[in-house]
């Protein structure tokens, strides 16, 4: 294995990692318990879900891969607070999307090749990327799974 | 920059980013709000404080870079639960340690060649790590952001 697809593994192993444990503790959790607060005053479980599916679905944008879809989630759950918008999705509904939105980007994620990782995304220019060729998808991917267990390190408080 | 490169300044950038979040939480607080819960009956700040402090540090040991600086925190800080030792550092000394470990961490990481950071790590054998590669100080790093972050989003909830 070279170092490119070493590096790669390494950032879709993390990746992996904390969508497993944040899967794991939805599925130790009801319906019921989605809508609960992770501490007292602060967002909802079922709030946080939401958002880290609509900025998780945002990367098939970011990397050229079509439509979105889960882009009707960012106005209740990314540009506006919890408890803000009060018509959103059941949380069985919720529960279920989270799975299919996991399942969609790991089946784009497995056809993608080290060229188009080391590629640059959809938010940056060609100029700037060529001076700032750290500014690619898998940077992305790396971002994208900090603020997974930024937000999994709050979920688990509920317990 | 070749991609070995681009990829370690990836791993860096976030290790930065985190580490930047959290000294600018930290340094918007007072020593007495250290002592602070982040929720309810949940961790207080200075145990996590002391908690990265620790994990981070045990990347010297990792890395075969000599002697670890906070070793005597394990036991407070990794191996026990908060407030099961009530002898702990004061939150001036954390906040200070805090600063100085990133520094010398900085200073370590600034050292390290590519070759460096996809050679293995301690706690991996020679024969594991020509099957697993990916078992580099690298993946260590990004790891430890990983937790970093997963922490940091736990301490801002006591905003």
């Amino acid at each position: 294995m070279d170092k490119q697809q070493v590096f790669i593994q390494m950032a879709l192993n993390a990746w992996n990692t904390y969508i497993q444990r944040t899967s794991k503790f939805i599925d130790g959790l009801s319906d019921e318990d989605l809508l609960r607060e992770i501490a007292p005053g602060k967002n909802r479980i079922i709030y946080l879900l939401g958002h880290l599916i609509a900025i998780h679905d945002n990367m098939i944008s970011l990397f050229n891969q079509g439509n979105r879809s889960y882009a009707h989630f960012d106005e209740a759950f990314v540009l506006k607070p919890d408890r803000t918008i009060q018509d959103i999705p059941a949380a069985s509904v919720i529960r279920n999307d989270w799975k299919k939105s996991n399942e969609q980007l790991t089946a784009l994620f497995s056809k993608m090749s080290a060229d188009d990782w080391f590629g640059r995304h959809n938010s940056v220019s060609q100029e700037d990327f060529a001076k700032e060729p750290e500014r690619n998808k898998l940077n992305v991917l790396i971002n994208r799974t900090n603020h997974l267990a930024y937000h999994y390190g709050q979920l688990i408080l509920a317990k």
